[in-house]
């Protein structure tokens, strides 16, 4: 086989991000008679060019906007395109949702609306609950995202926070009809979780989310505490009537990117293993990979080499140090000082949306020689991984991998490749 | 498939217990003269029931002592078989070491010896170096078992407070034959991680114990920190001479008895996956367990139903709470916590030593029902969690895996069982 590693490792993230681009999969799933009027509303980091896609099939008339992160935006020549802050909100997202909620108003049951949801939608669709300020709101979601609480956690408070998500979109949208397609970065793809679900049953309750604050030992101030004790705080659920008129769609999920990757692989004579989508401390999740790569270079099992391990999810970053870096970069710093340089084992993790936590980075790429070229350059990857400084650690190395803003968001991608040499 | 899923994982369970048995694997690797006289020195969970499997096998004279943990005792004719403290050592443990270390005095080049090693083996050959205190080396140890350091780090620093371990064994055996017998614990079977190898070469040094004990914010009594800096705490290099007189043998290792379970399954129709040795903290591991779950539930990769996720090694636990339960109680209860009574996945974890961790149990089950019974009983496997209580937990479902002490150790062991169902 004559294959270079870094290029092919490189290769299979491109493919797994393009395999979940609008540009390349929203088509499929619009209907066939297009020429009806629609307002848009979306958010999350594949927004724009969710809107981009759309205006390029659709051949009615549409109005309304989306909110994307910051240089996540694309050009729309009809719908509107506001960038906001994420992971934490600001007055842009803001304002961005008030507007959302003026545009629903006086909607009658002959109009349409498409939403247009992907991740990051949960922070950017961002109107906190009539009792609640948005200062409140960050100060709760930035002592959540610093906990190690699952993203499933985080959401659940912030949909009983907000006066848009947990199904009330579609309450608002009521009584038009509702379309929406969505891009999936969550685990089981489960649409209530999506962008935190504005347009779906939500089955958490405001309990749930107060067990969570408690669960992290976070104290809310008396507003949020006196709010979720509130039975308007509850979520929509199953007996509310808007969502007769609403449709769902999912235009992309991690299983299509990982399954794209693993038909690159397969092509190459290496056979992939998809180990799905995956949650975690990262560390501890990239100590299982160093395990299993282990045991194919070892034994040969689960399956022979050149093998390739795939998996998605979102692994969690419990932040002790003061270093720089995602999980991704984590996850693979934890894998590099696990490892130590064993011959044969190469690994790319990356975050599909191009960015890795809060850097420029999408993600990094390890090879067998990593281990050692880092010690040649007086870099401990103990140390670094103690400071959580992965970023710090890929760069000097020269291994960060920088893609800018892809535009779409199926969450994490991993790719660990095992060779006989 | 007329397969009963509780009964087939603890079959799989006791298949792999067998595989690693003294009783079963010794004979093969002794000489095929054993007419010799030898004396034995063991230490280890299976210390007793290797002594008495030797004894059973060999022809020539036998004398000398082995140590094991209390209750894993087992009748021999010609050794002395002691008991003593596991994981904290104790007085018996240190008697023993004593002991030894005057066994080996006046050997010469004519004589023999064989060492018996198993996993515990580290705690139980337990002589201090002469300027540490036992007082002292307890301290370190219980503050390192507390600290969540994986097992190779612990036994790196109890190496090098040893009077005994880190090939020093070999040493004071000089000029007999040293022929070590060994049953793996270890990830990667390496011989100077097994019972801390007494009679092999220690590739790490004083100075990498002072680094772990800091990792871990562990300031050690003045006594070790001196010892540590003292050039004669070094454990046994390369270039020692006794070691050209010993020779080492492997009886049993965590894959012997991960592919004897794999066997199993496959006669079964089960597509077993063998993951390997893992480690990281338990309930991360068993998360990213349930993701691989899901996707064989949900994909049918990387394997299709029935299938069975089979995995050896050491989880750790960073305690936080004061329930009772060792790693594999913690494992299952993570994973029954995150499959939440998922359909079809049917799991048991438990140490083959037949003690998980300080409790009488070697492990737990868990079935896709076992969520909805907590439930039922007004058990939140959360919060059972959260206080570290798996053995709390799985003893109210009446689900814990009792065998006793099975006096032998490769590990822990997990099986994970995906029926399409």
């Amino acid at each position: 086989m004559n294959l270079n590693p870094d290029k092919f490792l490189n290769q299979l993230f491109q493919t797994a991000v393009d395999a979940a681009h609008p540009q390349y999969t929203l088509n499929k799933y619009l209907p066939e008679d297009t020429t009806g009027r629609c307002l848009v509303i979306g958010a999350g980091k594949a927004a724009a060019s969710m809107a981009q896609a759309l205006e390029q099939s659709w051949k009615g008339e549409l109005t309304g906007t989306v909110v994307t992160r910051y240089e996540h935006g694309a050009y729309c020549k009809k719908i509107e395109v506001i960038e906001a802050s994420h992971p934490v909100p600001d007055d842009a997202g803001l304002n961005f949702s008030k507007k959302v909620i003026e545009l629903t108003r006086n909607l009658n049951e002959d109009d349409q609306v498409i939403v247009l949801l992907s991740g990051g939608g949960s922070s950017l669709l961002s109107l906190p609950a009539e009792a609640i300020s948005l200062e409140d709101k960050q100060h709760i979601t930035r002592a959540l995202l610093k906990s190690g609480a699952p993203i499933s956690e985080v959401n659940c408070v912030r949909k009983h926070l907000s006066a848009i998500k947990g199904g009330r979109l579609a309450k608002a949208c009521y009584p038009a009809r509702v379309t929406t397609f969505a891009i999936s970065d969550v685990p089981g793809d489960d649409p209530s979780s999506i962008a935190s679900g504005p347009t779906v049953i939500d089955p958490t309750s405001s309990k749930d989310a107060l067990d969570i604050l408690q669960k992290y030992d976070i104290i809310p101030p008396a507003a949020v505490f006196n709010w979720l004790n509130n039975p308007k705080s509850e979520t929509v659920k199953a007996d509310e009537p808007s969502l007769e008129k609403c449709d769902y769609h999912l235009i992309a999920t991690p299983q299509d990117s990982l399954e794209a990757a693993a038909k690159l692989a397969k092509e190459q004579g290496i056979t992939p293993l998809i180990l799905g989508d995956l949650e975690g401390e990262s560390r501890d999740v990239a100590s299982v990979h160093a395990g299993i790569a282990r045991q194919i270079h070892k034994h040969g099992q689960p399956a022979k080499m050149p093998c390739l391990l795939l998996s998605g999810g979102e692994t969690t970053v419990t932040v002790k140090g003061n270093g720089r870096g995602g999980r991704n970069a984590e996850f693979l710093l934890a894998l590099a000082d696990n490892l130590k340089g064993h011959p044969g084992i190469y690994a790319l993790a990356a975050d599909t949306d191009g960015i890795d936590g809060t850097e420029d980075n999408a993600g990094c790429l390890m090879t067998p020689d990593t281990y050692q070229a880092a010690k040649g350059l007086g870099l401990d990857s103990g140390k670094y991984l103690e400071n959580n400084d992965g970023y710090g650690f890929f760069k000097k190395l020269d291994s960060l991998i920088i893609t800018g803003p892809t535009r779409t968001n199926v969450n994490d991608f991993r790719a660990i490749l095992i060779l006989d040499n």
